[in-house]
């Protein structure tokens, strides 16, 4: 390949097929996120939906609403949406609760499902809220229950008939990483141990055959990349063959067999509805929907091809242009081991991703030097990359990254 | 008291104090929100302000939002709203998650700060969920745990050193009676036991002093008289002398004392933050907070006194105009013990329920025989009361309940 230009990613974006998605986010003037990994974009008709999802749903139609206006049905009917996108069946996703939460109710289910098993197994590059949970969970048992952690590549030697679950994250959400979900999920049931897949980084961004790899529980979340807006609702996948049997630890009145026959007695709903709890978000929960629904406009396979092109660009814009600048790319070069962001690590790395935002490029950092960049097709074109990477080569070249306010550790910003 | 007319009632309107507050609320033409009990009314300024926080804070600011527009305080800052109205303190208060997995974490703290006593005791007027709730973290536990659910009139006696936790809803959802929680709570404080209190059917009702009652913990919902919008989160309260030592089982990363060190193992932050768990839904958030910041516009106490002459009138009209009809008042007729709604008891409850909402008045029914009419001085008017009245009479004079369509059992319709 030779030297990348202007001119060339204006011809990418000219023979997009997918380019036609941009029209339906509305995305700031001068703004780029290269964050939608943390939190995606606003899709247009979300705006609307909600205007009449206060007016109309709630305003005029009040408590009418849970039925007449699809909210009770909305958690299974948006999840039903979601299987689609992770090779999951009709009736195996719920939408509900937080990412957090929701493992909790794996968690809790796969371990009684497989009771006298005393190990939860994780790794150390799991999202920490996954490893909270699991401790959380854990420190409730005594010592029936333990955490143990090892590194990645300690996980199929780990496996044992004393681990009850395995979770993971299926995306590292430092490197993008994508692990082998069918093998380490097919190791796993070897040894009888049940495995809880995380999808927050990969819903939306790779293709995912949940059933394929026959998975028994999964979570993931709906502010990433199905651009369901901040703190949207997450989802919960559990396969059929387990659901009769799964016990919810949290077992609130909506997922009740009878929610409104008010009985003093739990009995969980027959499906996936018994891993419901609380009263669901319905502001939340139609926002998330419109993010959702964006996906029926193509297919997953489609917006895949299109991230591996962008996250590709990317790193051979930044050797081609800041190849002198000490960034060392900390995800997998190859295309098939990498989700829907980039990293590199940099010493500076705090600094620089203070000097890209204040010219309004939006990415993320994560401690203690690692630069990410989230790889969104269904708005970002091939031209933001470029941008992206000449204002990171501004950045260097300038050394605007050596401010000494850019240096103090802060939450986020 | 004479005969009550609907000229009498217009006086009475003329004459209220907080009629002013109608007007920031949008209400259907024609609509009467008599179950606002169940889901509060839609301040206007909802609308503007989802429309904001779409738009500019989520558009336009991105992940950048969490600090630049207060997403990532929202919890605490409308915790600290939500504290003024129950009698708690500055970061008492916590808005997250709903209103089950709140009673879930208080639940489990509460256990795990009275360790080695078996059970959590309530009643069987609490409310299902929380019985629910109860059940699955019992089921959790073998036999170091046991749910005991005894009549109302029997918790005192049932007060033991056995006790772990006492937990109970401070309002009957079905009677609208309010206990005595600080009576209640003295007695089980003496036995060691801790006080679990669900202010649901209290907060913005009724007026509640959690640390004149000296509660240890409690929790509420936002999506009642708190008009927080349909599944609106919910809030938790733990008393101070608590918080360093309970320990929450749902141990997200938000609730971590340092949630963007990524660090592998769990820390709860020093204060109410620990309650935190994953990532809370900021439009249900910004729709919440609207609805809180609405009382302070008045005092809890004019509300209070609002709520009462509004409850005593409807009882007062329902005597007066359908005295022959055989409803049973189910709410207790004593001001005192009544809180933010009245219920009546009738054999033809459900379709006397139906035959109403058929003509714009929205109430609710409880099985198998009781209709709920909620009492929200913020929205009501004295002559709403009338027109419900009156419609019923009508209902009971035209025998328009005797439907059969009105007779066949369904989920909320």
């Amino acid at each position: 390949m030779g030297k990348v230009d202007r001119k060339y990613c204006e011809a990418l974006d000219q023979q997009d097929d997918l380019a036609f998605l941009r029209k339906e986010f509305y995305l700031a003037e001068g703004v780029i996120n290269m964050d939608g990994n943390s939190l995606g974009a606003l899709p247009r008709k979300t705006m609307a939906r909600l205007s009449n999802v206060m007016e109309k749903e709630w305003g005029q139609g009040l408590i009418r609403s849970w039925a007449d206006a699809g909210w009770f049905e909305a958690p299974v009917r948006i999840g039903n949406k979601i299987a689609k996108l992770i090779g999951a069946g009709k009736g195996e996703v719920l939408v509900a609760d937080s990412t957090s939460v929701n493992l909790f109710k794996a968690l809790s289910a796969a371990v009684r499902l497989n009771q006298g098993r005393p190990i939860i197994l994780s790794d150390d590059s799991n999202f920490p809220t996954d490893l909270y949970m699991m401790q959380g969970l854990a420190s409730f048992c005594g010592d029936s229950l333990k955490v143990k952690v090892v590194r990645p590549e300690q996980i199929l030697n780990a496996l044992s008939d004393e681990v009850a679950v395995l979770s993971l994250t299926q995306v590292d959400f430092k490197s993008a990483r994508i692990k082998n979900m069918e093998l380490i999920t097919k190791k796993a049931h070897e040894k009888g141990v049940l495995v809880v897949w995380d999808l927050s980084h990969s819903v939306g961004s790779i293709e995912v055959d949940l059933n394929g790899a026959a998975v028994d529980f999964a979570v993931g979340c709906g502010y990433k990349f199905l651009n369901g807006g901040p703190g949207a609702p997450a989802f919960i996948f559990t396969a059929y063959r387990h659901q009769s049997a799964a016990e919810p630890i949290l077992s609130g009145w909506m997922g009740h067999q009878d929610p409104f026959a008010f009985s003093l007695d739990y009995r969980p709903a027959p499906g996936i509805e018994r891993f419901r709890c609380g009263t669901p978000g319905v502001l939340g929960m139609a926002a998330l929907e419109i993010g959702v629904d964006l996906f029926e406009k193509t297919k997953m396979s489609e917006l895949r091809k299109k991230s591996v092109r962008l996250s590709r660009l990317f790193i051979e814009l930044m050797e081609q242009e800041c190849g002198d600048y000490g960034f060392r790319l900390y995800s997998p070069l190859n295309d098939k081991e990498r989700a829907g962001h980039v990293a590199f690590g940099h010493d500076e790395g705090l600094g620089i991703y203070r000097a890209i935002k204040a010219r309004q490029i939006i990415s993320d950092f994560r401690p203690p030097n690692v630069l990410r960049f989230g790889i969104t097709p269904m708005y970002q074109c091939y031209q933001d990359i470029f941008e992206v990477v000449r204002a990171i080569r501004e950045v260097m070249e300038t050394r605007a990254w050596d401010k000494p306010e850019y240096k103090i550790r802060g939450a986020i910003t």
